[in-house]
């Protein structure tokens, strides 16, 4: 089987062609200190010195690296590989001027971090490179092309992030087994981990952090690490978690409850209702060609109906290689989301479905679910957790 | 103890005092994605939605960042953490107005990769942010603060990279033990890894390329992974390799001949002397004041006097969080290496010392030793090769 490297590279020129760029420069250096998060989608190492890979509407693959690397360019992924000694700028001058592009693509994005990958100081060098050729004025952001390429998962990134969520799912069932009244948030922070390291997969984001645990009602979720706060009778507790496995990550949340379905507050079992059927009315306006704030829009209205505060992010990003994978957002039009929420859904994306409802005497309650949308709407890649997972031991 | 990152928070001040630069704005987002370098350093953490970390000259020192994100910042590490929700732009610019500097440094460089990790798109947000204000104009690039910052190891972080070099020292001498003629270099590039996971170090680079294993002398040494190519009698074995431990980095080369002492070719014996001094020679340049290219032309120098074709890299790069740690580069004056060979040695940096001299039928012999520079000279944290290490069982 081809690595998933070629896969995502015979990507490469179909979307050139849709988004009508002639030629795709990434353009690194020193990528083991800094690197454009694009590249481990299509070139599986680091590369030192300043080096630019080409990819041209017509298919070709040219890669400019220094002496030192060009040995280790993996086989097939480009046509030609020409190696450099002291400056690369006669070299990427003289192939640019052979393809002669009327639009050069590179690695900039206002708003798409996953396409942001040039730093400021390589677009001045690849300026003073370029100056006095006519492709100083040629420039373009990438963006449209590393959305559709991240975004557009193939079937065994699709399956990679499944195996993941799968695994996030199973030790969610091993901490239900292991939960008791009175436990540490620090302690099931560690239960996590013993339990990833038996699964042998790593995490999705900051270890502290990973997974986020909440007990009680008494911390605003976010990205915050685990404290001596214990779980209690009557309280509920919150996780978000997700697992990297074979590159790729899930992002889950789920919620417990201590104690008898029976003794659930009635504020509580109708906001998880709420969350839940918001969840679930976002994934039913799922479908290739939606906008991103539309979906969003709908899971917002569906909290705001039951009377309940707006939720203070996007429903949904992206996830891949990265937990935030960049590209298209289920989000609301906000200034910090920039045009992400303007993306429109493809086939074979993967998001995230998340929401908080806010009660009055026992915190927040949010879930987070992961889907795949399909030809025609989507698929769940996990089971969406239906009820408040009870804990009567203690 | 202070934390690492507070240590190095606190040289701060008094390095952009010595920059004359009124303030230091890290400026990120997607911290997971895509990690300016410099943030480890004084972040132990990500950062989800633009975030402003501002240092300024008189000593103050202030977070914005996202909602979501406030509650993971340690504590100490700034005077106030200010919380944002939908925008970051209305509270960067009255911090700004409030601090009003004459300049503010940005993380973008030209030839300092440590120093440029600030994303062109970022940088472009960050002009729109503060257009139609006095301070778009006095940006700056953050290179002095940041060499020095990275550059100016505090005790603790020599004494984690001399840790680093003591495991590396430890697992090439238990490599000495398990080397025989006829193994091949995937091999014993699979000891190397089993060794690292019994001392418990991570790599300084890229697994698959570190340790680089060369055996006989048909390899050009590089960044190239290990193939299946059998160490041999009368032949030489060379590695690079380094690992990471507590966060920090070693990166050595050694030597191996497949034979007894006796039977070193002259050349062989020769090329590995003039190595040799010629990393003595250059150590005995090393003091604080000294440019980069003076130490590496003294190298270079050592090595043409003895009719030796010059090495094709710098002879020194500094270790730290990073095998390729950025700032002042022990370099010649080559476009690739920019204006980094110009920079002046300090009391505290880490520098390795590396170059190969190429023989006619054994390839190259290469070293690579790490010494950090002291008040009036250096020290060596490895014990410099002073023999081919020999292998005689086969």
């Amino acid at each position: 089987m081809q690595s998933l490297q070629h896969q995502k590279t015979e990507q490469v020129q179909q979307i050139l062609q849709e988004a009508k760029i002639d030629c795709w420069l990434i353009w690194v250096r020193e990528t083991s200190l800094i690197k454009d998060p694009v590249l481990p989608l299509i070139y599986d190492g680091d590369l030192v010195w300043p080096s630019a890979l080409l990819y041209t509407r017509s298919g070709e693959r040219v890669a400019i690296v220094g002496n030192f690397d060009a040995g280790g360019v993996p086989e097939g992924l480009f046509d030609r590989v020409i190696p450099y000694n002291e400056g690369i700028s006669e070299t990427l001058v003289a192939e640019l001027t052979r393809i002669d592009p009327a639009s050069i693509a590179i690695n900039e994005s206002l708003d798409d971090v996953a396409a942001d990958g040039l730093t400021a100081g390589m677009k001045a060098l690849l300026l003073q490179v370029l100056s006095g050729t006519p492709y100083v004025s040629r420039l373009v952001s990438a963006s449209p092309v590393i959305g559709r390429l991240r975004g557009r998962k193939t079937p065994q990134e699709i399956e990679r992030i499944e195996q993941a969520v799968g695994i996030t799912e199973s030790i969610f069932a091993e901490l239900h087994e292991f939960l008791v009244v009175g436990q540490t948030e620090l302690a099931i922070h560690r239960f996590v981990h013993e339990r990833m390291e038996a699964h042998n997969v790593g995490d999705a984001w900051q270890a502290n952090h990973n997974p986020a645990v909440d007990a009680g009602p008494n911390k605003a979720f976010g990205h915050l690490g685990p404290t001596e706060t214990r779980t209690k009778e009557g309280q509920l507790l919150h996780l978000d978690f997700g697992v990297r496995f074979d590159g790729y990550c899930s992002d889950l949340q789920r919620m417990f409850f201590f104690g008898p379905p029976t003794r659930i507050p009635t504020e509580v079992a109708a906001a998880f209702d709420a969350v839940r059927g918001a969840i679930a009315a976002a994934a039913d306006r799922v479908r290739p060609g939606a906008l991103g704030h539309q979906v969003d829009s709908v899971a917002r209205r569906f909290l705001s109906e039951r009377g309940y505060a707006p939720f203070q992010h996007a429903l949904g990003h992206q996830i891949g290689r990265a937990a935030h994978d960049g590209g298209t957002l289920l989000g609301p039009l906000w200034e910090r989301y920039g045009d992400a929420p303007n993306g429109i859904l493809e086939s074979g994306n993967v998001f995230t479905l998340e929401l908080y409802a806010t009660t009055k005497h026992y915190g927040q309650v949010s879930l987070e679910e992961d889907i795949v949308v399909t030809g025609d709407g989507c698929r769940f890649l996990s089971h969406p957790q239906q009820k408040l997972l009870c804990v009567q031991r203690g």
